[in-house]
């Protein structure tokens, strides 16, 4: 069994990102700017969003963060996107999610300009990935490719196990594991809450993508023996034994999983960090694509 | 073993747009006006045209063909579409594919005013399908689930397998099936062609949509007892006994493998009319969207 080990990858694609930065510095050119809406101060996200800066921050790239209070009209934000949107020195723009409940996602989300959609989330960008046009696929399916291809994981007429269908993991990772091509040309089957037999369907499975959200769904018994395991899964627990009063669980049930697997990606320490590692590459896709024109 | 009769059923929806055409001209309102742009003259194609131009007469809605020489310069193909775009009289254009090769189909499609794109074929309605929000459906797999709904098939918690995974059928089958709500809500498998042991994978299906383009590929050995079966196929083949030179065989073994079946879609008088159907379906969709604004 092998640990797919977020730190290393993501650390392997920072350094790659921080040669491009010091180039175009040593070029005389400005660096990748990523601006970062954040709305209120849930916890979750305000670490998410510190993480985000600070690695933007280790290779080089301006990040910007725009603090909203949580009781601002809808307005506001729409001003503060539209104000980025045509900021010839701002190439990515992303809204933190959740937003407080008053705001429509959707909505706010539509109006970021495609050219810096950087999260992946707007019709236009899902569309493009859908038809297999370049477009920011969003952060982490993305990661979750970057990973199997640093490890030389075979997709090709494997069959993918996809538990959930959210549009920001499961359904994204369904496609592109599907798609003709590199690291694509999976046999995927979808599961989620209303799925019948999952147990049986998981242990056909020559690769699991758990992005469902429930801590230790995957049990032993649904991995057959050799069989790669992804865990998207982030939930916050509550643990009287850690500081912060919580400890992150997966999806999977690590322990008794992993002897099982060819390949297991850990929680902390796996997805999470190529999250943040594809965000930046998408960061500087936008660049490119800027500067290019 | 119930026939799912494409004729049927989209008479049914042509009825119902054709008294809604009625109740517009009643009240002195204009119908809805569908654009078909023709680049040369592909056999195929031009009996698809005609059949939806037919259909357009059927039920009251106005049509009209653009013809332009297989030989002309893709600038005048965009100057059409441009022209159609920008026409508050036309609800939907069509761009009839395959295009001769030395266009661009993607940038083509992707000009058409995504108001008016009523084959659901571009980026932002692909995205918009998969993040669940009102848009175009593409006509085929819009047809399809027009179908199951007029037939009440229960599709929450089945096992569904698309096979193909095109862009225009497969690919948004595939998400369709798999969404939350109403006639979704079911697992899906997507196989093609680097699946392995196709075989088992339809024989666990409660749902099969075969959309791989080749005639007769689904064999009764593929099917379990009391299957749903969807044939998207229209593959023409040679028949000296037909005037035509030709018959049109499905993705199906339809003798061998409707025995075993619940429900089985012909072909043809399957889901080709069903396409059709779908599509007088978006254009309707699009004449009430430009006109509530």
């Amino acid at each position: 069994m092998e640990i797919l080990n977020g730190k290393i990858v993501s650390q392997h694609i920072k350094n790659e990102l921080k040669s491009f930065v010091d180039n175009l510095i040593l070029n005389g050119k400005r660096s990748p700017h990523l601006a970062a809406i954040l709305v209120g101060n849930n916890g979750a996200s305000e670490t998410y969003i510190a993480s985000k800066i600070k690695n933007c921050e280790e290779i080089g790239f301006k990040s910007s963060l725009i603090r909203l209070n949580e009781n601002i009209a809808e307005q506001e934000l729409i001003d503060a996107i539209i104000q980025l949107n045509s900021n010839d020195l701002i190439d990515g723009i992303l809204v933190q999610l959740p937003l407080p409940p008053h705001f429509d996602e959707e909505k706010i989300i539509n109006l970021i300009n495609p050219d810096k959609d950087v999260d992946g989330f707007s019709p236009v960008s899902i569309g493009k990935m859908v038809l297999g046009m370049p477009t920011f696929i969003p952060a982490t399916p993305y990661g979750v490719m970057l990973m199997l291809e640093h490890y030389n994981i075979e997709t090709s007429g494997k069959h993918a196990v996809i538990i959930g269908r959210s549009n920001i993991v499961g359904r994204p990772m369904s496609i592109l594991l599907n798609q003709s091509g590199k690291n694509g040309n999976c046999t995927v089957t979808v599961c989620h809450s209303r799925t019948k037999n999952i147990k049986e369907i998981c242990l056909t499975a020559d690769i699991i993508v758990a992005a469902i959200g429930i801590p230790e769904f995957v049990k032993s018994d649904m991995v057959k023996d050799g069989a790669v395991v992804i865990d998207v899964g982030i939930t916050r627990v509550k643990d009287e034994n850690k500081k912060s009063g919580f400890s992150i669980k997966g999806d999977v049930d690590f322990d008794a999983v992993s002897p099982k697997c060819s390949f297991i990606s850990p929680v902390p320490g796996g997805v999470g960090l190529m999250t943040i590692a594809a965000l930046l590459k998408n960061t500087l896709n936008a660049y490119n694509q800027q500067n290019r024109a």
